[in-house]
């Protein structure tokens, strides 16, 4: 079982933006759309055995939850374009435009939940049933790592995380590299599926 | 120096497509903007010393070359998202639009090209200056591979390389895996920078 939780400290937690201009409108939620996009998709195939949490801290109302649960999706929900998966992350938006309650998740489609939780929420429920990594770049090489059967790995967005998180993740994360260089985080998912596929027994 | 080349079947060569509907209008030309996207760029940063193909065969002028090369390109000209892409590949498929001189490139933007040049003609100008691999699932896996200074890649997309073209590479390509999956040509295209990134000296 594999999770990928991303956070997005800029990316709206309202259904304010256009679709048509992603980047400029709405805090990059076409890196979210490209990131679940490298989580979850082969070439006509679907990865059940991964779970991706999107933690949106943009305006007007951080923090706000999107839980991609694969094993109880239905495979054509997610599609490799980003408008189809903007589309997605809108639905779950507007599900949960009235959310008070921190704990709560609102299922919006088969697997696919939208919740208040918080960034630390997550990750203290992910540590629960998995070992947690943080990618980064001065991590440990990532082919020198023994993953267990439950892996979960941490990613900043274009902005990288804040000293505050990096301060939580001390201690709880090992940081793990995929390379120097600083790379986009949907390119990073797809290195470490492709790596961790090719493990016996892959996690 | 890095060369990727992707034949693209059913990608259309004429700009008739809805940008708001690419995976629905356009013969997959969205596979195409998160290729490029994989290709050229880092976190912040943009790989001069990369070079892509798309080899356009869908309707309906088929076939349609479009250059990309990172050593004239402006940096700020591809952006991570697939509207903007696609907002390029259709500004070179209308200046192409009435070529007809089959080895003639057009200048559309600083190191952007449309020609009607064929997927062999590009094969065999790549071959002039580069190893040749073909990236395939039942290749040679690529950390026994050793590469030399400049390497070319071919890829196929979402429906794969015919059987004629598959033995017009046979004999030039040596094939190459990735991983025994079928991945996205995006991924694959992630997977091989930051693998190649990590060899001394990097290719």
């Amino acid at each position: 079982m594999r999770t990928f939780i991303i956070k997005a400290n800029r990316a709206h937690t309202k259904a304010d933006f256009s679709l048509t201009d992603l980047p400029g409108t709405s805090g990059r939620i076409d890196l979210l759309c490209r990131f679940l996009n490298s989580a979850f998709l082969l070439s006509h195939g679907f990865r059940k055995n991964v779970r991706v949490w999107l933690s949106l801290y943009g305006p007007p109302n951080p923090p706000k939850a999107i839980r991609f649960e694969g094993q109880r999706m239905r495979p054509k929900t997610l599609n490799p374009d980003e408008l189809s998966t903007a589309k997605l992350i809108i639905k779950a938006l507007k599900a949960g435009e009235n959310l008070r309650e921190p704990g709560k998740e609102l299922e919006v489609l088969p697997g696919i939940y939208v919740s208040k939780l918080t960034f630390e929420d997550i990750v203290r429920r992910t540590l629960r049933g998995s070992a947690l990594y943080y990618l980064h770049e001065e991590g440990k090489p990532i082919e020198k790592v023994h993953f267990p059967a439950n892996v979960a790995f941490v990613l900043g967005d274009h902005e990288g995380l804040s000293r505050e998180d990096e301060a939580f993740l001390a201690g709880i994360a090992e940081k793990v590299s995929v390379g120097k260089k600083s790379y986009l985080a949907s390119h990073v998912v797809a290195y470490v599926n492709i790596h961790l596929d090719s493990l016996t027994p892959p996690p």
